[in-house]
């Protein structure tokens, strides 16, 4: 039995954005630019409207106890909607990934062979209670020359309704099909649990929230799902860390934000570092009032040194591999390099590890046996993101190895066909 | 309850191969060239106990009644050990896709970001009858730095047992864990099933064989799946095509190799072409054993020039989008390129599809608009293959758009992550 939409079901729904996908196909570079510029509009013009649907959502989860932090997700505050029409603008300006023709050469019967960008199709987002991902993922799917069927959070569906029929007169008003982008107008577990088994419909399914709702999607979903579940990254200080560099990139790491992924949540000191970097590193954490889960020997030393406040902690072993998303930071002492490769290997999610050296050679090691999406030599771990990695702006994060791993662009919304230009070749 | 496999169950076993992986990942391109070359050479000096125990297999396949293609296919013979040894040398002398950087760029903030071409882990290769995959995908795998986990059909299984132990030995010999190519010792669908949920040990899957067994592996895995179902390719030959041309390449398209999956199953013709092209093309198919089954107007034709012999029949509507994998082709003439693009739209499998043309811009227009994994201009769609369009070996062919579209080398065997090469930066 097929749920029923708003008088019609997810997979008629789904054939609908499907069929529509092949006009976003070859949509030019000029009317991609135009329409995401003309949706930014559209959010400006109508602020009102949007914001007084969002307030009937803001009511409802009140109504129904909602807290501080999830209520502001939810709020579609004017800052948040200059930001989304900000957004849109600058993914309307980023080149055209579609179309781009690569590694063109020729075989040795004169054929040419290369591969050239191609859209996806149809991508599946599902997500939580932020409005922003809306136009985000739309603006995104669409630069991309993708058609894209969106399904938000209960608690955003008034506001996501009202955007979604935003989009859908600006597309129409370029004589488009509104389907290009679905919002789905359903938000009940059994219509997303049917979306995920129309693997001739959808592509992809990029799922964005917390861990229940990214597991729940990846064991229903027979459509392929890009995701990553955690991010537990590590800093690792080398024997021959700067104290200065180990302080500064450790601290941003861990304090500049620390409820995202890509915030530290380990920090690991090759014992050499122990005394040459560990005590200005520990002031400066606990300056930023960041709390202390140390193993004996960096416990050891703050003791002598005379810092064991209320912030220094002995570690439990349950404090390694652990996402704090807080100003917490697990601590501990490796005897070597390759000391501190296992504990990645065995507590990281394959999100982001940063070394701190002076030494080429470790750094160049570190590069080639860490094996997480994003890998870094004296940065901080909180620049493993799309904008600040140069792709123009960024739909998630995959800790998957398959197609895309790490900050997804709109490349990553892409694929690679194969095209040959011949001249009559036959095969012997 | 997990089912046991000599004496171990499916989860232990893929365990171990997981890690074995991390050791695969970290082999030296030297290694590996050397690695695959012992392997090439131990198959030639375990000719006869390799015989032996397909033997085994092909006599109680022929007890049990297989038939004549089947049987031939199981069978270890000279020439396939031969071409099993040969294929271990040629990819021995690949060039190393792992440790690659590409794109490297300098950040506004002074960052170097690039992408490094880092293995996948662990490949999972389920397939039926034919042994030689066996040692293909283990040196696919072993060159592109990844462990795999093989899982081979019922009826070779002695066989795969032996390449099994052998692959085993040589890494011994080589001071590598022999889990590093893991053969699964049991074949029966309750470990397949249980197989296909280890998703924190197995990265990838690839089936290769029929399109029950790909089907079955799609439905019950939470692991991704790179496949393809079919090839229902199609050529289109275009109002301004050189007869000659086009005779030639549909004739290669078709009769080459009928039952191979880059084999063209369509052919569409621009009713232009009709007068210039489809006679000379008809006779250079009849000739060749193919039997047309026609649409009326290209039926009228061969009627009217008094080719109308027992090898030409009226389409049904079912022979379009058929797989017919014979000297069978479905003929359809068309009004337009639009009509062409659209019939192939919607009979096609996204597999393979050629244009014969002399027009510049309807080639151009034919690569734009058709997104199927390989897209040719005036060549046979049997180039549709990894070692024609110079990817030097092939583990399958993806219709799938993820990861991997079309054909698939070592390359696509691996992924990029993200490297950033600071000099202490921190986010602002």
């Amino acid at each position: 039995m097929q749920t029923q939409v708003a008088g019609t079901s997810i997979v008629e729904l789904a054939r609908k954005v499907r069929a529509a996908s092949i006009q976003a196909a070859q949509l030019s570079s000029g009317a991609k630019q135009n329409l995401l510029t003309r949706l930014a509009e559209a959010l400006e013009q109508n602020r009102e409207a949007l914001q007084q649907a969002n307030q009937g959502d803001v009511n409802r989860a009140e109504e129904n106890g909602l807290s501080g932090p999830m209520l502001e997700r939810l709020r579609l505050k004017d800052t948040v909607l200059d930001q989304m029409a900000l957004s849109l603008r600058e993914v309307a300006q980023l080149p055209d990934p579609v179309g781009e023709i690569n590694r063109m050469a020729r075989r040795p019967n004169g054929m040419m062979v290369g591969r050239m960008r191609i859209p996806l199709g149809v991508i599946g987002i599902i997500y939580e209670s932020r409005p922003n991902v809306t136009t985000d993922a739309a603006g995104l799917c669409l630069k991309a020359g993708n058609a894209c069927l969106l399904r938000g959070g209960s608690e955003a569906h008034e506001t996501n309704m009202a955007l979604g029929n935003l989009i859908a007169e600006v597309l129409e008003a370029q004589h488009l099909p509104r389907e290009m982008v679905t919002v789905v107008p359903l938000t009940d577990r059994a219509v997303l649990t049917e979306m995920l088994k129309l693997e001739d419909e959808i592509d992809l399914i990029i799922p964005r929230g917390g861990e229940g709702l990214i597991r729940f999607v990846a064991e229903h979903s027979r459509i392929p799902v890009i995701k990553h579940y955690q991010g537990i990254c590590h800093t690792f200080v080398d024997a021959s860390a700067d104290s200065e560099m180990a302080t500064s990139v450790i601290v941003n790491g861990k304090a500049q934000r620390p409820s995202v992924c890509n915030a530290t949540e380990t920090l690991l000191i090759h014992h050499q570092a122990l005394q040459t970097c560990w005590v200005s590193m520990a002031e400066g954490l606990l300056k930023a009032g960041v709390e202390l889960r140390c193993c004996d020997r960096s416990w050891g030393l703050l003791r002598e040194k005379g810092l064991e406040t209320a912030q220094v902690k002995r570690a439990e072993p349950g404090d390694y591999g652990q996402e704090f998303l807080d100003y917490i930071l697990a601590v501990q002492v490796v005897d070597s390099f390759e000391e501190a490769v296992r504990h990645i290997q065995r507590y990281g999610s394959n999100h982001t590890e940063a070394i701190v050296t002076q030494d080429h050679q470790q750094a160049m090691r570190f590069l080639r046996e860490v094996n997480s999406s994003v890998v870094l030599v004296n940065a901080s771990t909180r620049f493993a993101d799309g904008h600040q990695l140069g792709l123009g702006a960024e739909i998630g994060i995959s800790t998957t190895k398959l197609h895309s791993y790490g900050p997804m662009g709109i490349e990553e919304l892409t694929t690679q066909k194969f095209v040959v230009l011949g001249e009559g070749q036959i095969r012997q």
